[in-house]
C-alpha cells in the first residue's frame, strides 16, 4: 500500500532527504538584479566562451552541477543518478550540460516547473530506498529561448507589458540520504490545468490557475494553512500572475499576501530593470531556489518553505495552431528540521 | 541507506509492482506490418478526425491511455500519478493528450527511450511507496516528427538507406502495487554514451553504445547473462544498430544474439514495407511492449524480458551546429513472477 500518499496527492517522504550541496550560476543582467550576492557566478558573457547560445546555456549547467558537487565536498562518480531537463527543443541544454559526467540520467519535462519536478523526483528517490546520492539541474538561457520560442534578437521584436524575461542561469541541487538539512519533506505533483488563456505573451495568466490547484491541494492533504510556511513561493508567475494567484486564494477567504514571494519577481528589479512582468525560465526558480532561497534558510531566514514552480505546457506549434496554453505546478515542502 | 541499489546502477524492487493493464493504438502502416494482431486500435486516418499530425498524436494517447484505464477497469481518477512524453517540441504530444485526464502528471524526456524512462519511474513510485496505481504513456507519429526533425512530407527528400521510419502509435501501461503480474522486477538507468557519430540519419549507430553500456552494467549489477532473460529487446535500433550492439557483446565473447530482438525490427517488415533500418520513436518500444511483448508475457511464451528502449538526445540545433548525438538506453526487467 501506498503508505507515503497523504490526501489525494501529496506525497510524505518517510526519511526526508537533505541538500548537500547547491549552486547557482547566472548571466549578467541576472549579476545586476537584488540576489546578486547569491549567486555562486555570474558571466560577464552571455556565450560564456562557447560558439553558440545554445552551447552557453550547457556551459551554464556543466559549472552549476559542478560547484554543487564540489560544496558538497562530492564528485560525479557518488552520484546514484541526476534528474535534469530545460526548455530548449528535446532538452539539449542539461542534456549536453551532463553528458561528460557519466551520472545515470532521468531527464524530465515540465517547463518552467522543472526545478521543482527534477526535485521532486530526486528526493522520491532516495526515500524510496533506491539512491543515497541524487542530483537535480535545470537552466535557462534568455538568448537561446527567444530565438527559439519568439523572434531572433536581432530583429527587436517588442514586447507587450505582460511578457516575461527569461532568466540566463542554471541551479543544481545535490540531495542525501543522511544530512543536517534542509530536507525535503513533501511532494505535490501538479495536474495540468487549462482555463483557456491563448496569449503567449502572458505565461503569468495562463499558469497561475495551476500553482493555484496545486497549493490548495497540499494545504488540504496536509490539513493546514498558509501559516504552515514561512514562505510560499512560486517559480514564475511575474506580477501578473501572482496577482491573481492572491486574488484566487482571497475569494476563498485565504490570504496568502504576506507570506507569499515569486521567483520571477525576486530576481529583477522591475523599476530598474526592463522585464516586464518579471523573469521566467526553468533557470528562475532553479537559481532563486539555489542561492537565496537555501541559503537564506540556512541562516535562518526561513524555516519552512513552499517551493511551487510553474510551468506553461505550450510550444511555438500548438500556440500557431490555435491551442491553448496547459499549465502545471508541482509543488515542494523544505524544512530546516525533518 | 539505498537497500534497494545493487551494483553500480541498478534498483532492485522490494515489492515488484504488477501491469494491470496495457494498450497500443497505431496508424495504417504499423497495421500493416507482422504485428497487426497485437494492436489494440490501427487508425486508416493518419489525422485521426484532427484537424492537424499533432493534435492526432494527442488523440493516440488519448486512445491508449484510456484503452489501458479500461482494460484495468480502473478509471482517470483511480491513478496516482503518470509519467509520460514525447518527441514533440515542448513533449505536447503526450502532454495534450492527457491534458483532460486530472491526473498529477510528471512529463519526461529520453527521447526514443522515454517508455522505458517512463515505466521506470512509474514502478519506483509505488516501489517507494508514494502511489497504488500509476501510469506510463509515451507516442510518436510519422509525420508530425517528419516535419519537426527533417523536412516537410510534401518535400519529398530521400531518406539513406540508414534512416529508420518514425512509427505512429502510442502504448499505454497502468501498473498497481498489488496484481496477477507480469511485474517489474529491476531498472537500470542509463548514463549518456556520446561515441562521436555525427549523421542524424544514422540513429541506430549512435544509440548502440549506449544500449550495449546500460545492458553491461545491468548483466554486471545482477551478476547474470545473458541466459536470464528469455528476451533482451531494445526500443529501436533498427538493422545497423541491431548488428553493432551483438558484434559489441560478441567482442566480450557474449552472444546475445540467439536472445535479442528490437522492436523496430519487429513493427515492420523490411522486405515489404519501405522503412530502410527499420521503425523508431518513442511509440515503436512503447507500441511493442504494450501488445506484441507483454501479450506475449501473459501467454507463457516469455517469461522474463529485459525491455530495453534507447534515445538519441539530439535536436535539430545540435546538428546544425555540428555536435554529436549522445544516447541514452534504460532496462527495465520485467517477470512472470515476482
Amino acid at each position: 500500500m501506498a503508505t507515503k500518499l497523504i490526501g489525494k496527492q501529496t506525497f510524505a517522504l518517510s526519511n526526508p532527504p537533505s541538500f548537500a550541496g547547491h549552486a547557482c550560476v547566472v548571466g549578467k543582467k541576472e549579476g545586476e538584479g537584488p540576489l546578486r550576492d547569491s549567486f555562486d557566478f555570474i558571466s560577464e558573457d552571455s556565450f560564456l566562451g562557447e560558439k553558440t547560445w545554445e552551447k552557453a546555456e550547457s556551459a551554464l549547467v556543466k559549472k552549476a552541477a559542478g560547484l554543487a558537487l564540489s560544496k558538497a565536498a562530492l564528485s560525479n562518480s557518488d552520484i546514484n543518478c541526476i534528474f535534469c531537463g530545460d526548455l530548449l527543443n528535446q532538452c539539449t541544454g542539461t542534456t549536453f550540460g551532463v553528458r561528460d559526467s557519466n551520472i545515470p540520467m532521468f531527464g524530465v519535462y515540465g517547463a518552467c516547473s522543472t526545478m521543482a519536478e527534477s526535485l521532486a523526483l530526486a528526493a522520491l528517490t532516495i526515500d524510496g530506498g533506491f539512491a543515497d546520492k541524487t542530483m537535480a539541474v535545470t537552466s535557462s538561457h534568455f538568448c537561446s529561448a527567444e530565438r527559439q520560442f519568439r523572434t531572433p534578437l536581432e530583429y527587436g521584436g517588442q514586447r507587450p507589458p505582460s511578457a516575461q524575461w527569461t532568466v540566463t542561469g542554471s541551479g543544481a541541487a545535490v540531495l542525501t540520504a543522511e544530512g543536517p538539512g534542509p530536507y525535503v519533506t513533501h511532494v505535490t505533483p501538479g495536474r495540468i490545468v487549462d482555463n483557456g488563456v491563448t496569449d503567449a505573451n502572458n505565461m503569468g495568466a495562463a499558469m497561475a490557475p495551476a500553482a493555484y490547484d496545486t497549493i490548495k491541494r497540499h494545504f488540504e492533504d496536509l490539513s493546514v494553512g498558509p501559516d504552515a510556511y514561512d514562505l510560499i513561493v512560486t517559480g514564475d508567475l511575474g506580477a501578473i500572475g501572482s496577482e491573481i494567484l492572491r486574488d484566487f486564494f482571497a475569494a476563498d477567504g485565504v490570504d496568502i499576501a504576506g507570506r507569499h514571494a515569486d521567483c520571477g519577481l525576486l530576481i529583477f528589479d522591475r523599476k530598474k530593470q526592463d522585464v516586464h512582468s518579471g523573469g521566467s525560465g526553468c533557470g528562475c526558480a532553479a537559481t532563486v531556489l539555489c542561492g537565496y532561497l537555501l541559503n537564506g534558510m540556512r541562516e535562518g531566514r526561513w524555516n519552512k518553505i513552499l517551493f511551487t514552480a510553474t510551468g506553461a505546457l505550450l510550444s511555438p506549434t500548438t500556440t500557431m495552431q490555435g491551442e491553448s496554453i496547459p499549465s502545471i505546478a508541482c509543488s515542494v515542502a523544505i524544512s530546516k528540521t525533518k
